[in-house]
């Protein structure tokens, strides 16, 4: 058996979401699909992010195990002539047995983009929040500097039993605006659930005014979800890149 | 009876073009049908474009007469609050009655979008043309210049029978880089059928290397549509922009 990585890059709209559900499509429900038609056994793959309805990624991971003789190399070209063009395998490659896309150290770049003017732009609507509040960019930087560092972003995420800890790290965030489009730019260690949305709520806020960029620490300080703002939709969003810097 | 120009926005994707046709739907009858139910009365709108289906504009002009009372200003909003998200009324204005959007001195932008690496991106495959060849821009660059000024453009356009001349005026073409986005800006006082797909397909032979150029002039020479480049496809162009100055 060999253990095969695949970079996938999606455009979220008709998906519900990453993860294999009984009613809906899913990107890893046609990933599964069709790897298994093409390598004649049945694939299960492993998914880094299970994102959401409507969220986009241009670096997404998924691992799965295969018998099959195709060169590993081969079969992100023999995959792109099988998907619909929403979804895209960008590389695939063989990694060790012990390789787990979730269960290692990552560094996750998330992109949100926002459509800052009086009429949305039917041209990016798919893949951007339209925003018609004048928005003080330089307010929101300010504000997302309160939340570079490891801090307990309790706050800022939809609550979720399952986990342990709610403290992560956010290496940087930058904010870059080009014309009338916004884009946020957040890396850290992990995100926990809905927190990119979540930050990109509260930011937004910040930038209505609503709020000064101060009151990010309070927001962090109660560990209360709803201290933090509202969260974003889900169509702004993009998981640009996973690196394991284990495995570099 | 008042006279209104509409600066009209769109995603071409799910259309058959701007002019209204028996079969299929486009943007000159959804702009028709809705305006006849707000105003409740016949409205027959004139373009200055008639793009093709699948090209997008964040700017094209529509033009039509009304005797309802409504403020002209309002209509913006009231159309955009009845439209599918796909297309979006940016303004709408009084203009004089002796204005009309065709056969007026116009000053147009066309925007095309190529995406140029190995694997396509999902995120952006509805706007943008994916080239896997790699281009050398620099070259691209090069033949453009060749096209700026005036001159007869009969090899850079479809044959149409109900057109006097070819000589058009191209003030402007650019190319920016960023990231593996190739963007080319064309600005002219017209363009003759397919004349920026053509002009695009045929820079895509430069950037491959097919050709020098220096060939472009040859090309212009020939007044031969066999002697350009194929028609790139529609979905990479975007009327970006139509100007008025006589109006301005």
């Amino acid at each position: 058996m060999r253990r095969v990585k695949l970079t996938v890059a999606y455009d979220g709209t008709n998906y519900c979401g990453w993860q294999i559900q009984p009613n809906g499509e899913t990107i890893q429900g046609m990933l599964n699909r069709h790897l298994s038609e093409l390598l004649c056994e049945e694939i299960h793959t492993i998914g880094a992010s299970r994102t959401d309805s409507g969220v986009h990624a241009r670096g997404n991971v998924a691992v799965f195990e295969t018998s099959a003789r195709m060169p590993i190399e081969k079969i992100s070209y023999a995959m792109n002539a099988r998907l619909p063009e929403d979804i895209r395998i960008w590389e695939s490659k063989e990694v060790p047995a012990e390789f787990h896309p979730r269960f290692t150290k990552t560094i996750k770049t998330y992109e949100y983009r926002i459509l800052n003017k009086t009429f949305a732009d039917p041209t990016c609507r798919l893949n951007s929040l339209f925003c018609y509040n004048k928005l003080d960019v330089e307010l929101m930087k300010k504000a997302a500097g309160y939340l570079v560092g490891e801090h307990d972003f309790k706050s800022f995420a939809t609550e979720n039993p399952q986990i342990t800890t709610t403290v992560r790290t956010i290496y940087d965030i930058h904010l870059d605006k080009v014309g009338d489009m916004i884009t946020l730019y957040i890396t850290g260690n992990g995100f926990l659930y809905n927190m990119v949305r979540i930050i990109v709520g509260t930011l937004l806020e910040v930038g209505k005014g609503c709020y000064p960029p101060e009151h990010i620490t309070e927001i962090l300080d109660a560990r209360d979800r709803s201290a933090a703002g509202p969260t974003a939709r889900a169509h702004g969003l993009t998981l640009a890149q996973i690196r394991y810097p284990e495995w570099e």
